[in-house]
């Protein structure tokens, strides 16, 4: 049964912690299960009338170019409504600092296809946003992990990751995949210095920015940046690359994303992403364009935080009232995830096949680590955007028999 | 002005024969200008009224899962439908074999991802696919050129450079993108004989096979292995993987192309394909499915076939009629490019620059080459399905214009 494809050679594609989490994620799918494990928007708030409409008006009016080949660097008025979208985030952007990309994922692809000789080393968060990790491991991406707390980046211990030279630093400062918690404003700035200090810049991921459900809007790093390097011109220079998404704004089916970076990496990132697909699909980039326009986006923002702050209250109250005083978790300012740490000696994988008997479902933290320290099997990753209010009440009621049951037996037997 | 990017890292995006097409391409873009340098499917074509009903549709019935995110091996509808449709041209291919790609481009460069290592040889067509080169250089690939004439590949040609060991074969069997040309069912099956025999496998890009405008369907290349082989158990085993597309039968803007390959190869590239862009728009995927079922598909091809026949036709008419004797073209039959040849010392690069001032564009051959002999500098792609008729007869005019100064001049003193 061998072909000349296997016996040749040895195919690149190593199984790995991605194949773990899709198998995870079908299991997940079986009838009866609450799944906390996706981090799938609520398809309740995805606009479908307007985006009907849209359609009808795009295929109506434009049907030539929307459906045609286009640029590599994205559709024009759509680049501009990033670039406008991004100014009230103090972003200020033009239409050349903006290339559309086929969700935040082609982003990080490109950035390890751009950035990553086999070997080099990436600073990332441990833990870290699981599809990054999937993204720069095909370049042959070493790590540096920096820990985490309650206030994102534990900027005091970077330095000593800094010194050993690593490429760039990888960060989600809000809301963060999988923990959920937010980098503060003073660790922001001093995030900022270090980088100017050692010279390593920084890829800010951020797409759930928007999704702030309490608390200030705290400056994004691209800003920050560009304030420390007081030049007032534009995005002509500028040490952070921005990535974010429509995928958990609009819907995630458009795969639709962008990168904000000087022109001279653009410039590099469209080459690259000529190769890679061409283009992002120029109807969906249409329709986008026609389901945002005229303030649309904003206000649908505004429906989707209220949906979603409503959840993450439901959960926190859940866990609360139902989880045992050992087990303790963080309590994200927005986003889609809230992240559980468990009692010394408890692992997270034994949890999970509990948790299974019990019909419901996360994704155990250790897929979250750049490496397999102890710490990283102690952690849950829930998420809180796509199951119900009444769902999300009865999965953590059965999490915690699942969570009790385990802690009243010996300590996990699996190394994780 | 320069960045730590710049200042710390070469980025590793070269500057290519891309930018220079990329560049082209805008020039070509002047009002007025007639331009066979495209590769792009006429607009006229494209069915709009089912595209407006395939949205409504999908978007009254099913807009939760097309918005939401899905899976990475594609719609499974979708997948379904594709392999029936290969069943069609013979090519027998369950579900498992079929994996839906962000258009053709993506499957090359997946491929390219899953089986080039740094200096490893990919043997190709001289002149070939220039986006297959430019996904295949992002890994480092080194090229075995072997020429092609009127039938396609040379295969009497191909043993010196099967024996240095080329990691695959990346063919174009009909109506080659950028020659015209198709390769005859003798040189088909040599081809797999060779394959075989020196155990390289092939990569089959077939775009354009459904666009046959005279003449019988040629069997593709992963039917004949499968004979070859001769063993019935469907596509589990199989040394050719088989690439095509629903851009030159639908629309380019969906970027919807496909692979076909034994399951064990189809799952290696799901994983790369995951950390590339998670999956396609899933919104672009239901959308084609309700657009290409029930028999629409092969019943639109039918109309698309009698419209590029027709500017084939009278691309070949106006050739003949105003072209000078010494100049020389392919008459392909199908797709949507031929390939023109210029005497000895003329020189395409310097022929483009007479064009343009003639308000005519075309592509200058050397950019198909992975090498630079002096045989890619004397031939120019012209592209038939996106100009009008009016438009080929009169941009076919001048561009004899531009001809016959050249050859009336010097010989070229552009080096290429």
């Amino acid at each position: 049964m061998s072909t000349l494809w296997e016996s040749r050679y040895s195919l690149r594609a190593r199984e790995s912690k991605s194949s773990a989490i899709r198998e995870l994620l079908k299991l997940s799918e079986r009838p009866g299960l609450i799944s906390f494990a996706g981090g799938l928007p609520a398809a309740e708030v995805f606009p479908v009338q307007r985006f009907q409409e849209a359609c009808q008006k795009v295929l109506a009016t434009n049907a030539g170019p929307a459906l045609q080949y286009g640029a590599t660097e994205g559709y024009e008025p759509l680049r501009e409504m990033i670039a406008r979208h991004m100014a009230r985030y103090a972003i200020l952007a033009t239409v050349e600092n903006v290339l559309v990309t086929s969700g935040s994922q082609q982003a990080l692809d490109l950035i390890g296809k751009l950035l990553i000789n086999s070997g080099d080393r990436v600073l990332v968060e441990a833990p870290t946003y699981l599809g990054a990790l999937q993204a720069f491991n095909g370049y042959g991406a070493q790590y540096l992990s920096v820990p985490i707390d309650d206030d994102g980046l534990r900027t005091e211990l970077l330095e000593a990751s800094l010194r050993l030279g690593p490429k760039f630093m990888y960060i989600l400062p809000n809301f963060q995949n999988p923990a959920g918690v937010t980098l503060s404003q003073e660790r922001r700035h001093q995030l900022i210095g270090l980088a100017d200090k050692y010279g390593i810049p920084i890829v800010e991921d951020d797409p759930y920015g928007q999704l702030r459900y309490e608390g200030e809007h705290l400056a994004p790093l691209v800003v920050l940046d560009r304030e420390n390097l007081r030049r007032d011109n534009g995005f002509s220079i500028g040490n952070v690359i921005y990535l974010s998404t429509f995928s958990k704004t609009l819907a995630p089916g458009l795969r639709l994303g962008w990168i904000v970076a000087p022109p001279k990496i653009i410039s590099k990132l469209v080459q690259l992403k000529q190769a890679a697909d061409l283009h992002t699909s120029t109807f969906a980039q249409y329709v986008a364009f026609e389901v945002a326009r005229g303030g649309f986006l904003d206000q649908h923002v505004k429906l989707i935080r209220g949906v979603y702050r409503e959840r993450r209250d439901v959960m926190l109250q859940a866990l609360k009232e139902f989880f045992p005083p050992e087990v303790t978790w963080t309590r994200p300012q927005g986003g889609l995830f809230l992240w559980v740490t468990l009692p010394e000696g408890m692992d997270s994988q034994s949890l999970f096949q509990s948790a299974l008997a019990e019909n419901v479902a996360f994704v155990p933290g250790d897929s979250f680590y750049a490496g397999n320290g102890p710490e990283s099997c102690r952690h849950l990753r829930l998420n809180f955007s796509y199951p119900n209010p009444e769902q999300i009440r009865e999965g953590i009621r059965r999490l915690a028999v699942a969570v009790k049951r385990q802690l009243s037996t010996s300590p996990c037997e699996v190394a994780c």
